[in-house]
């Protein structure tokens, strides 16, 4: 389900497959003109219909229901840079990683059983169209998803909050998948143990942790840092 | 306003002023104690009281009143790393940017007129303590913050979608004040034309921005390791 005509906008830009737009009355958005022309069928609703189906506090006039494709995990065995989320549980952050994991330059987005649904949309929400833009695998044992990326050569990394190489000292030019863990307690001893890598992002006054969403721009913005003054030094 | 046992927790490590604490009856939260300990009124209220007075979905059994310490700018006359929100108008924003500005080892941060009350609660939580930690000055104009700053030798620096240097390249290892502005207009004219430095996140894929908190704590985090870079190079 995709909620208001921005989110719906993005949809459109991105060719995704959407099915239905439903429509409150006396709705104008041009959005409605865009989908109809390009031949999904338009509903317009009764009064007060919308208002009871739609989960934000201010409902949106316009709501659309879009057929997910299912990417495959084997879609990123060439990958060279890829964020996965084991727990990553608050759909805001989940979200706010899509945003991250496609404005750095990675190549897919994998997020593993137990984490928050990519089809929520409070996830479209915040993901600002990122979710149309870049693969993102969704479902996948976090054991086997470790296992098969380090089988195709890439580097696991994770963060802890103490025990790690300094995150910037760390070599991210190879291929990466940068491995995120619930907010709250991190990843799972079994999956910490598959990592090939610990970085720690040092912290300055008594800030304990980030949160999942800070620690994944500071991250992956590094990897693409590191790779653009690789490019530039060569 | 401080809600929940957690924020009131991080309030009295941090040595904050607080004034009363009301407790839902029942309530068996050892903050209680602690607050009774360290001479703090504790009122308990009626059944149902705190469901009508608290703002969250999920009211919290234990809310405290503190009294908020007036930071003056003059606080960072000598600081060297300063965050200045312009037009922050979303509290979760505004709180992950404290977060990242303690995090990153800013010396403080100021809050200009325009952007959310760093005493709403949703700020208060989202800064999970950070608000106690450095120095925040709530409000005053922003031009003339801006002038304060640059009178006090700080580089301004900016974000610009496209027409900065890149921020890695730039030199953040002096005395830089970082300025955020709104996400969905970034800075007025008047203040982008008081930056003596505009610098560019590269992005990758579609994404047209990173949300306010992301851009904060890509370019403070650039911040802290080009200092540290500088210090292991020494």
């Amino acid at each position: 389900v995709l909620e208001g005509a921005k989110v719906i906008t993005e949809a459109l830009d991105a060719d995704a497959a959407l099915e239905d737009l439903y429509v409150a009355p006396g709705t104008q958005d041009p959005v409605v003109q865009r989908a109809a022309r390009a031949g999904i069928a338009v509903h317009v609703l009764a009064a007060g219909v919308m208002e009871r189906v739609t989960d934000t506090v201010t409902p949106q006039p316009v709501v659309a229901i879009a057929s997910w494709p299912a990417v495959t995990i084997e879609t990123l065995a060439d990958a060279d840079f890829v964020v996965v989320c084991v727990d990553v549980r608050d759909p805001g952050n989940l979200g706010t990683v899509l945003r991250t994991a496609e404005a750095s330059g990675a190549s897919g987005v994998v997020c593993c059983d137990g984490s928050a649904d990519i089809s929520a949309p409070k996830v479209v929400r915040s993901s600002a169209g990122s979710l149309f833009h870049i693969p993102v695998v969704s479902g996948g044992n976090p054991v086997e998803v470790m296992e098969r990326l380090g089988t195709w050569g890439l580097c696991r990394l994770g963060t802890s909050a103490h025990e790690g190489v300094c995150y910037d000292g760390a070599d991210l030019r190879g291929r990466v998948a940068v491995v995120l863990g619930n907010e709250a307690w991190g990843l799972p001893a079994e999956l910490a143990e598959q990592l090939d890598l610990t970085v720690t992002i040092p912290m300055s006054g008594r800030t304990e942790s980030l949160n999942v969403g800070m620690a994944a721009s500071v991250l992956c913005f590094e990897v693409t840092r590191q790779r653009r003054a690789a490019g530039a030094g060569r």
